[in-house]
């Protein structure tokens, strides 16, 4: 039987289209997808940087228009690589227009607009999911999943950070990472999103949130061509004008989540020595996992073993075999993945649930509870307060 | 000339005041010290198991009253290796004799003891010390030397854990470490006032905190013989009694610090996994530093190196270097060290300030700068709100 | 100005063959390339599955003739990726076409093959390149700058491992790679030929080898269809028909090296634990270096600090910079890379130096090269002999 | 009933012996000896010295003429803890007048001399024994009980170093480690020695040696005073005298061992960047351990567990825990021991084994079979050849 066909508009031709279209390429070639698929357009505002990476990246087509795209009929899915202001109104009319819709993270910057998005991806029946990709990583899903067969037992606490340094330099130009209007926060969006979001993949919702927020760099260099949009962490500073930072240089937060689980959780642009640590760890009564994102291919698993408590240690699982999460699909036992499998499993996924007409996970829905997490935050940080959920 | 001699009491016989007598020895034996020590009296509660001690451990008396013992003339220094409860006591009587006093930590079990033996210290002229041994690990001894050698420029944050995983087992006997009465709390006066100190040794005060505590297992085994008292955590339980958990199983803490440091820290007795994980890190714009006192002769020391960035890595330092801080009376490089040459330091320090009439840090000032601390966190906790020091 | 097309042949549809074609989709889409690239002829013998792979990996044609292949006039370049008894034929019929050829490692299974070949690269004036693609891990590279500009100054020693463990279990089948028809050898071409290039590489020349082989599973069961050629490991076991491995599993060599240097190098199959470890040690008067394939993205650097012993450590550099090596078509710094780009690496080496006429390394006489060490070895190992190079 | 009393004398005064004197005193006041000990006499040659170590370690009697102090009815155990080049003489001696006798290792510098004092020792039915301190770490020796209880099933491999960088400065003087009449040996005797006892003790005995020395630094001036014995690596040179080195600064080695084990072993003191990296790996068919003195608490363990492949991984067990050995005599679970632990283990055991008039390991016979190994790898680095022993 032939496999069906689906037929994609990726709107973001930055870092994260780059990527998004490397991961199609990546699925299409090398994992057993379900359908086959058409990279049919690629939006973006820069005509010129648009076509130089349509024909790189292999898209038939290319458009400034992403309101025309969304709404043709020959799109089945859309794939929205674009910073967070932006998503609400692209996700909604495509979902109008009957379209799948893949959204990066965070699902939106305010609460209101992750709502609404929410609730026309549920009216819809289209298969809507949203960027958490470091939940597919190899040694993620085996922590989720020694946490569903029980072997970390009744978990007790959950220990998340983000850290990174590439903002301590103060001649790091004031680019949209640091914009509120545009990226919704600092750190908390952009970092520590992805722990909130692991943390409910692995442990549970959160209930009860305290946090604190600051900034160190109140003032940064104008980037000589301030537009923003997706372009990574550097850029070429203006020679005398500065701006206002008005986002999280870093947030912290003490947290209780469902069944009395203590969190403690933090996300920083000022690490020092720090370069992508998103690490992880969860503590029960049975075991405890940990996991650093610099060392992706790696989850470090402590098993309680009563009988024998001189053989008990953290082991180093290398989670790169074959029977390992998606890992039928790469290389040899030991040779290890990069970060953009992420991208590959997360849009493996989100195809696959398309030809099956099923829901996959984090869906809009996960977005919109991971952003009441965010709001949560902000508020408490703002406030002084510790805020319910 | 000949070294003058330092006679001492060591109030305690169980395993602090092991500890102790241990580092008396080795300080003695294997160290260059200033002065001769006389093991005069060793002092405690048990007369049996006081004797045995005495004997095994070289001391030329034994008392079961303390009293008696910081009155003698023929005492000099006193060191107090007992529970919290008995600290300010013992401690006020001593300096109230005029003898030099070393107190484990934490100083008291409530602020106002604290104040009243800071306050005694001062107004004596004698040399007082908190027993916050790990400040004197060589690695965090080194740590300190290169902040302030400005190695790590302008401090931005510092994260602290102590995560130990021993009271998981709800079978875990309910010893006087689960009794507020005797220990003034649990992980918080225990664990955590130990990164307290040391965070007030490498970055500095205090200003703010915010921080939630919790029970997870709230009544345990009675053990067989209840008396509490210093013997470490393991012990045999009653047959069906059970009583209840009046402390904190985890205390986690946001705080802001002096200059702009934002700082979060955690202590916790079931963080599975983990057998004594007093971990410390500290980001400045100029270098990073990371302690874990699981590998206590290590310190991890990132330099930032603007004209290299590609050689730019957290080195692995084994601080067992003969100019280590104290390492020359140890081993030859790359010969470890054990936890017990941290009391074998302090009381080298305490010794040698004694015989050159100086004063030595930490000192009950600094322990009751850092009860200050652990009251507001106390209070924070109880009343979820933040509390400025 | 347009950039030139090269027109590609690949040789192989087994595992090698889909890594080399997923590494050109990747050197078009992601790197910039100074030519376009067309991927013109996909060659195998299994007619059905070379089909499919054309499809999945975008080659315009399949073959299963070789050699009608690389003598078509379409074709300016030649990539074998199949077992190493082929290479030699192979690689001479296309270079006697006039044909740029990559070749995998290990070059070919005997010294005359391999000189052979070499003789006719040099005489061809095509680019030729033997694959050795660990030499373009980026933190491999950025050893070699280190000790290029001297940072490790005169060296003393090199200590080389490539230690995995899939052949423990006696019932793995006796595939290709246990079968010295087809592999040459065992460990010692499969595995140490990586590690002796990456020693050529980063330290120089052998000068004298003395080898020891032992193999501690000689029989193992045939697989269901005994036929080989490139599957990976693992495979499906016949009922009961055993057949006899006649190659090395585990080969050890003490060696010295130009310059003095003294090494020690192991490969095997049997080391329980490790899966791809790949490891480099290099030890000069002025600093070490230490890599571990298995924690690819990560080099250890040793700088000697005459001046400051206090700070000396072995720091861990995440090479993942844009400044470092390659990483600036890849991720953001400290998002890892994985073992497909090192290919991506050599074929956009090979490809650069294609269009620029220029020689590239490591090229058939460092295949060469490797191979008459290979041979020194299985000499050394079979007589108990040293044997100088 | 009264515990029998060892009376013990001491030959060394410098470093071994200070070493000594402070384990003496740990395993009197720490651990749960089955006898009562008294340090009668402290013998050296330097009066002076003597006399401050005497007082300073707690022993009774000092005195320069060890043939005199061995010859004493009132002691019943010799403690050799000089160079070895005088272990043999003062052995014999003790051994003749009915003495215990303790022996830093190597046994001898010679293979006449060893051979000798093991045939000494067994004719005299004394306690003998020989200081292998590191079998007595805790994580050794619980390496050896996972390996007796079958946890690593039948071992392949086993790989061995042990790596130190404080000779790689020319400037470093010619101490007695560098004399081959005083040393018998450099790295082989002082460093490999601990690696072959190790490996004999966790794995078996050596059937076949191939090895290669080499020197790397051949002039070394001669210290300010040149008498060597005993006093670390460090010296002051004098101004412009130079001596010949003649030991080897790296002894590599390829080995058979009994049951087809092979082994691959390596010892230096120019491996830039370790300080005393005594590591061992074994590997079975069931699972493999992983050693490394730097880390000297910890042992990594991997299991193969065939039914879950993709829980597998090296676990890193903190050998703290009370159950592990010896370690209830020392610290709370996670509060690390350091080197000088092992001396107090060794010494605890032999005389233990004085008091019941039991055997304990290593005696001179592994002393012997030790240097049995030293003199095949000394033979088969100077021919050339492969040696059978």
């Amino acid at each position: 039987m032939e496999k069906p066909t689906v037929r994609i508009a990726l709107i973001g031709h930055r870092f994260m289209g780059k990527l998004h279209s490397h991961a199609y390429n990546m699925v299409q070639q090398l994992m057993d997808l379900p359908c086959r698929i058409e990279l049919a357009v690629l939006c973006g505002r820069d005509p010129v940087a648009l076509k130089s990476a349509q024909n790189a990246w292999g898209w038939r087509e290319a458009s400034t228009d992403w309101r025309a795209v969304v709404a043709r009929n020959d799109i089945d899915a859309v794939d929205i690589a674009v910073p967070g202001n932006a998503h609400a109104e692209i996700a909604l009319a495509a979902l109008a227009h009957g379209k799948h819709v893949l959204c990066e993270k965070p699902l939106a910057n305010t609460l209101g607009d992750a709502q609404a998005m929410a609730d026309a991806a549920e009216a819809s029946g289209k298969v809507d999911m949203v960027g958490f990709n470091y939940r597919r990583a190899p040694a993620v899903v085996l922590a989720r999943h020694l946490i569903e067969e029980g072997l970390l037992g009744k978990l007790f606490q959950v220990r998340g950070t983000y850290l990174q340094d590439w903002a301590v330099d103060p001649q790091v130009p004031l680019t949209w990472r640091f914009d509120r209007a545009i990226a919704g926060s600092g750190s908390l969006g952009d970092l520590l999103t992805h722990v909130l979001d692991m943390t409910r993949y692995l442990v549970g919702e959160f209930e009860q949130v305290t946090a604190v927020s600051h900034t160190f760099v109140s003032q940064r260099p104008l980037p000589a061509n301030f537009s923003g949009a997706g372009l990574g962490h550097a850029g070429q500073a203006a020679a005398d004008a500065f701006g206002s930072v008005d986002v999280d240089d870093v947030t912290a937060v003490l947290a209780k989540l469902q069944g009395g689980v203590v969190g403690v959780f933090e996300a920083t642009r000022f690490a020092t020595g720090f370069k992508n640590a998103l690490c992880l760890e969860v503590h029960g009564d049975r075991g405890a996992i940990r996991f650093d994102l610099e060392r992706m291919n790696e989850l470090d698993y402590y098993a309680v073993e009563t009988a024998t408590p001189t053989r008990q240690g953290f082991r180093r699982i290398l989670a790169t075999h074959p029977d390992h999460p998606y890992m039928q699909y790469w290389w040899p036992e030991g040779h290890i993945v990069g970060y953009d499998v992420t991208f590959a499993h997360e849009i493996y996924d989100w195809l696959s649930a398309i030809v099956r007409s099923e829901r996959v996970a984090p869906d809009f829905m996960d977005g919109l509870r991971c952003q009441a997490v965010v709001d949560a935050i902000a508020t408490s940080a703002r406030d002084g307060v510790t805020v319910r959920l």
